[in-house]
């Protein structure tokens, strides 16, 4: 098999494998969650009905109420009539939940209620979370060669341009690029698909999200209504993909300029070839050096990761 | 001056920055956004007072004012008698949330409810994020020699152990340290502070935090009339950063058990001298070796990052 087939193969394998374990999560956090999901619903709406039918209601009484309202709400079930009206663990939100957990985006419109659920997620998450981390890395690994490297030697060997120039314009184009296509093109879409966004709205999420921040005062696919409502969600969740893994690229590409400008030098900052030097404490020169000659790395991960921009 | 003095004073500098960043932020979004939500608090209590007055409230009524409600809620602003009843964007509340951004940990149990506040959001965590990676990497570089090659060396050199047990042993012990410091023994703390947090609770908490995944259905000190509630929050915000870099810290020294034990080569991903191998497209190899024989590099983030454990 050759290289490229090789780890063709090796990428889509380790993509499948994460979708597997999404969908598990998915099924199981649907599992935990749905029925006190189901029986907070039932408890809400009776206790709507109840309300309703005071004769008379003092504040006492409405604050009891409203208390109780907003901590079902806290776990995303809304007493409104016309609320979203779906599970919040449904296969597609318990999926979109999953996503956000691996990502470390957190939203936390959706919470899971159960202390089994709380325990699951600690326990998901935990073993996720890296292995998120090493999907995204083994794919922007990939895609560095087609979107700096390959540009890169082009506007070195065929426009004649210095290296320095020659990453600086890579890098603004590539910069260009990315702000339009995952957040003004999102933003557009998420302002038009969703009725009370603004445009500023749609980006100020675009950029929470893919930065992990995730506040999740604006969520998706969350309107009552909302046609496709699982694809729509689905959707979202390529997208977050894809955009994580773009800001990993955009990082990994500014360090290199920052490398080729002296910059990491200048602030003190270390380049790749710095990263191996504290490593003798634990690891014996010789014994490393037999293991690495065995096997060929994948290199899944030798990049800047997105929350070291700063190295 | 000695090398261990400057890099004390560098590391000191750079905290100190990064204080007056957050409290920079804090002022900023306390301007922004105080009177935005004042004007909402008082108009809740209008409106919740005209709900009280009127002889008979019907369904449609009813969901009127709690759409109200629960958007407000969303902005963190509680209807409650008994709510909170500080300002989301006091000094100590806006510091939090500050802290939350650039931590990307970003709970969202209060967010900026004026387009300034949002499009201010986007800038200040832009610049934020890449500078506490930054400061945490820096912190964590040299906790390093303290926490990982100190114990070490003992265990080789003084108890005689070989590497592979020696690290082995290390990191078992490690873990459970910070197992006990940054999860159980917090967990019990805000078990005892938050009346209605159980120690599971707690430690979802804490897990869920120092994932940085920031669910935001568990957030300390906003339980109505909290005791030292200023106090508590930067307590909590001094904890999350400790945590943070205790993180960076395990991972780190799991990424070396793992060259130690071969692991990294056995899963095809790269160990730190894999880490220089591919930046010659960009860099060309003279240049750079001029670069770095004039500094030497702080190495703020010759780390494994938080988020790039895979690797």
């Amino acid at each position: 098999m050759s290289p490229l087939i090789r780890t063709c193969v090796l990428v889509a394998g380790i993509v499948i494998f994460y979708i597997a374990y999404l969908l598990l999560g998915a099924l199981v956090f649907s599992y935990i969650e749905g029925p006190v999901e189901e029986t907070l619903r039932t408890d809400l709406t009776s206790l709507k009905q109840q309300f309703l039918n005071q004769s008379c209601i003092n504040a006492s009484q409405l604050d009891v109420f409203l208390e109780r309202v907003l901590k079902a709400n806290k776990y995303g079930v809304s007493v409104l009539r016309n609320g979203s009206g779906h599970s919040n663990w449904d296969l597609a939100s318990s999926l979109f939940f999953a996503n956000t957990l691996v990502t470390t985006v957190g939203y936390g419109h959706t919470t899971p209620l159960s202390d089994v659920g709380k325990a699951f997620s600690i326990i998901y998450a935990l073993l996720g979370v890296p292995f998120t981390m090493m999907v995204l890395a083994a794919c922007v690994h990939r895609l560095m060669h087609v979107l700096t490297y390959g540009p890169l030697k082009v506007l070195q060997d065929h426009a004649g341009l210095q290296p320095r120039l020659a990453s600086t314009v890579h890098f603004g184009l590539l910069l260009i690029l990315v702000v339009l296509s995952f957040f003004a093109v999102p933003a557009l879409v998420f302002s038009t698909i969703e009725g009370n966004w603004s445009f500023l709205d749609g980006f100020y999420f675009c950029f929470i999200s893919l930065c992990t921040i995730g506040l999740g005062d604006f969520v998706p696919a969350e309107q009552p209504r909302q046609e496709y409502r699982a694809l729509y969600k689905i959707a979202v969740m390529v997208y977050l993909f894809v955009g994580l893994m773009v800001m990993f690229l955009v990082l990994r590409t500014f360090h290199r300029l920052a490398d080729v400008h002296g910059l990491t030098a200048f602030f003190h900052l270390p380049s790749y070839d710095d990263l191996a030097e504290d490593r003798e404490p634990i690891v014996e020169k010789a014994e490393k050096e037999d293991t690495r000659e065995t096997t060929k790395p994948l290199d899944p991960s030798s990049q800047v990761s997105y929350n070291s921009f700063g190295r």
